[in-house]
Formats: C-alpha cells, structure tokens, sequence
C-alpha cells in the first residue's frame, strides 16, 4: 500500500499568543485536529484524496471557528457570499463556485459541479440554482448567524474597512479553509472554501474558487490550498506557480512553496500563506503572516498541529 | 522609440470557408480592421498598451459580429451575462466583472474594477453596482438584441446544447474577443472579453475573466489572451502556462504557444487558440481550431489579417 498524507489550513493572518486565550487556542486545535481525523480516516480504509480533501473542508466548514460555511463572516449589506473550489490531480477537473448563499457546504456543491455539470465554475444564484437542481442541502440565513461575526461586521462597517479573517491587530481578516491530500493510489487533491471578507462589497471574488489561484492539484508535481489576501493571489496565480516551478524548473515542493510565499507573494505584498502535498507525501505549510491555523498527518504518524509561527 | 505591437481575436472555432459568405468574410475582415487600426493608433501616439488593448477591445465589444458586448449570445433564460478582464504587464494589477448585464463595455468596467476598487474580480449584480458608481455607461437589453443570436438560442434550446460561438458546425460556438499589445515603453497589457455560451445556465463563468486563465500579462514574459472552450483553458491555467514556460523553462514565445495550444489542449480537447506578444514585439496568434478571427500589426508594417488556418 502506498504512502498517504494530508494537510489542512483554517486560515492565516496576524495571529498572536496574546490574541487568543487558552480556551479558544484549545477549541481552534480540537477542532484542527477532528478535521485532519475525518480526512486520514478516508485515506486510512483506502478513500480517494478528493474524498479526503472535502471531508476534511467540510468539517471545517461546520465549525463556527473559520471562516467558511457556517463561520462565514458577514457581507456588507449583512449576507454570507461563499467560495468554494475543489480540484483532482489525476484528470485535472475541478469544480468551484463564487458568491454562493445558503449553501449549508460549498465544498460539497463545487464537488457537484465538477462531477455533475460540464462546467468549471459556477457564481451567485446561478450557482444555486444548480444546487437546488442537485438536492444539495441548503441552510437559512440563522444557521450562518453569529454573533462575534456580526460584530466584526458593525466594527469594519464604523471603520469603512474590508477585511479578512483572523487579523486582530489591523482588523484585518484572513479567513480560508482548506485541505490537500494524496492517498494510497498516489494521486493528490486540493479543496478550498471560504465565507470571503467581512463588510466586502460588490461581490468581490477573491483567489479561492478560482483554479491556480487559491486552489489547483495535478499528479505530475503537487496539490496546493492558499489562503490570505485574495488579490494578491490572483495576480500571482499562486497556486499554479508552485506547480510550475516544480514541473518546469526543477524545484522541490519546498523550494516551490518557499518561492512563491516567501519572495514573490512577500515582495507585492500578499500577506498569507499556503499548505502543498506532492505525490511522495511531502507535506508543506508555508506563510509569511504571523500565523497559520494548520495540521498535516502523514500515514499514521502522529498530527502535526499548530498556530502560530515556530522559530 | 521602442517598438510597438498590436494583436487581436475575435473568437476561434469550426470556421470554413463554405460557412462564410464572401460579404460576411468582408465584413468580418473589416471589423478586425477597424478594431486594430484603433489600437495601433493609440500605441503610436505613444498611448500605453493598456490603453491601446481596451481600446481595441471596446470596438470588438462594438461590433454585432463577435460574441461580446453588443453581438453578445443569449444565455438559457434570453438575457446576456459578459464577462470581461484587463491585466497590465508593468505592475501585474488586473481587473475583470464576471457575469454582468446591461454593462454596454464589459473591458471598460473591467478597468475601472483595476483602477477604483482594491479588488480583482466582481460578479454578478455586485459588479453592476459598481458600475454605477463609477457611471460606467449601461445599455438596455434592446441594445443586445439581435435577431441571429436570438435564433442560436432557440436552435440550441431545441437541441438541448450549450454552445459557444462560431462553430456552425458542431452548433458549438466560440466567442471572445481580445487584444495584447506592447507599447514604446516596453510594457505589454492583455484584455479579453465575452458573451459566454448560447443557452449557458447556473450563471457558468469561462476562462475570460479569470487571470491567469484566459488572460494574462507580465513585462517579464507577455501578454495573452485566448479564447475557445473555457472549461479546458481553466483547467488549464492556459495563459499564465505560456507566461511559466517562458520564465522557468527558457521556451520562446512561440514554443510557448505551441505547447500550451497545440499539445497540452488539444490532448484534454480543448478547442480554440491564443493571441500573444513579448516585450521584444514578437507576435503569436496560435489555434488547434479551423479557424480564429485575428489580426495584428507591427509597427507601421502592413496589418495582418486572417480567418481560416493557413497551410
């Protein structure tokens, strides 16, 4: 049987020790840890990596820790506008949708339009439309309410400013989830979802559904899941250059990854960070932000999980 | 002064002489003509290439003849949804709208999206809105309609296909506009715009508006535009793939172009072509497709201009 490996992020941002208290540091690693359990689970009874890349997204999804599915942070006029992307290795397809509501796990409807419509991507009510066609399960607007997410809203509203998740100290938030995976057939897979930003408007579609942006997988060198500022990461193409730079120049997953968070994403500006998984099990999490909710787990050795940046 | 380079498309697809009347040739030649002849004259003036690509693309998005802007195709329910995006080489700042209506210039709005907002990407009614508070200038569905792409959809509503625009053959239909240029700066800019498929549903986005998908530029490399069937340039990530091979693999423009158009597509079978110029004012215009609407010109050489493939 061969190697497995998987790697999750629940977002990346200007994450201190001071920021989170003890509590919500245990409660943000528990539930690391239980998505990371899900998604070795499927690849453990010998699942394929997209069942174990969206299990692990979806489980991430129903916490109301990240900023994805149910944690999803409020639009300006008081929403939740979704982005979800997921994409296999072996063939290449992917699904993704932008600006979705309702949707109880985007995740599961990108899967479904990769696998049940002729498209890539799929944006707003359209996209729903689909899901109704498709009998995904859908959520009312109580189900995404939270408290702590509406507040961040009436803060960023008084301040005029957009923001991501998880950014305490400039209030700006960099909220993502995602997950890579390779299982025993040796073929990876990438998954990523996100609620977007807090107080955006005009839906804006940041770098997360869109396939060698935030998100891309291919067997030839590696499947990557980003997550920090969306702009950036389009205008880098981010995930994709990891790609390239392993299969056109040689680099080895770290150096890829190192390449393009550390240099090019550093140098405009594009704060976050990335995890990446190659068809060896190599498992990198990389980011140039203060922290990184992430965890990896390869075969049955023992879960890696952590926060903020180790020296 | 340096060099300077125009070149456009108007989509690729099955397009045999037999299909073209010598009237419709001409009409189709002088349009192409006219769209390059704008551009060119703002790059000789000294204009920006990002000037000169919108430029050229507004009159494309002019034209009944091409599948975006005015001759835009009707989705599913009879109204049109564009999507447009605009990337300058220089700074590696983009914008783009996805699945708009009532927007009389997709590209325009696209490069207020880069100019006046911190994002890269809006959607749908989000991006209309933008629109408005920018005064972009809108136009009523009358504006839009046209009797021969109203039949394309009932043809296709009948026959149960989503289709792109010209390709009579198959009913598949292929429809993009787009232009890259490089002005006396030495800076290149890459703008593309579209109707979308006849008969599309669920608000499906192509390769067009996506960066690194459909469009791309980059002074280190060059910019691209293409057209054909998204779903495949997507997965693809076909433009920015030109842009790797060059910087990390040392390919030519054209050894770039071919492997991206004519190897790596064409094995997934995904049909159409790409329009490309470096920094050096090299031109490209490559298609696995019969045929590609397309022009350039270089300096003030004599304007190319062709539609079938040329043995």
């Amino acid at each position: 049987m061969g190697k497995y490996a998987i790697a999750i992020h629940g977002g990346a941002g200007t994450i201190s020790k001071s920021s989170l208290t003890p509590e919500k540091e245990k409660a943000f690693k528990d539930a690391l840890e239980q998505a990371i359990m899900a998604g070795h689970g499927v690849l453990q009874q010998g699942g394929s990596a997209l069942d174990a890349a969206e299990m692990a997204v979806m489980q991430l999804e129903n916490s109301p820790l990240f900023n994805a599915g149910k944690g999803s942070v409020f639009t300006n006029d008081g929403k939740h506008e979704m982005d979800a992307a997921i994409m296999c290795g072996k063939t290449l397809e992917a699904g993704a949708v932008a600006g979705v509501r309702h949707i109880k796990n985007p995740i599961k409807l990108a899967r479904k339009v990769k696998e049940e419509s002729e498209y890539v991507l799929l944006a707003g009510q359209g996209a729903v439309e689909f899901a109704l066609s498709q009998h995904i399960e859908l959520a009312s607007a109580e189900y995404f309410f939270d408290d702590y997410r509406y507040q961040q809203l009436l803060d960023a509203r008084e301040s005029g400013e957009v923001s991501l998740d998880h950014s305490e100290k400039k209030k700006q938030k960099f909220g993502t989830v995602g997950a890579v995976a390779l299982d025993v057939n040796g073929n990876v897979a990438a998954a990523t979802s996100t609620g977007g930003m807090t107080n955006k408007k005009y839906s804006r579609v940041g770098d997360t559904p869109l396939i060698g942006a935030g998100t891309y997988a291919n067997n030839k060198t590696c499947a990557v899941s980003c997550t920090g500022h969306g702009e950036f990461f389009i205008r880098a193409v981010a995930a994709y250059d990891v790609s390239c730079l392993m299969e056109y120049k040689g680099y080895t997953l770290q150096q890829a990854c190192d390449e393009v968070v550390l240099t090019k994403l550093q140098d405009i500006g594009g704060d976050g960070g990335l995890i990446a998984v190659n068809t060896d099990g190599e498992v990198v999490l990389s980011f140039n932000s203060d922290g990184m909710y992430r965890a990896s787990k390869v075969n049955d050795e023992e879960t890696f999980t952590a926060i903020y940046k180790e020296h």
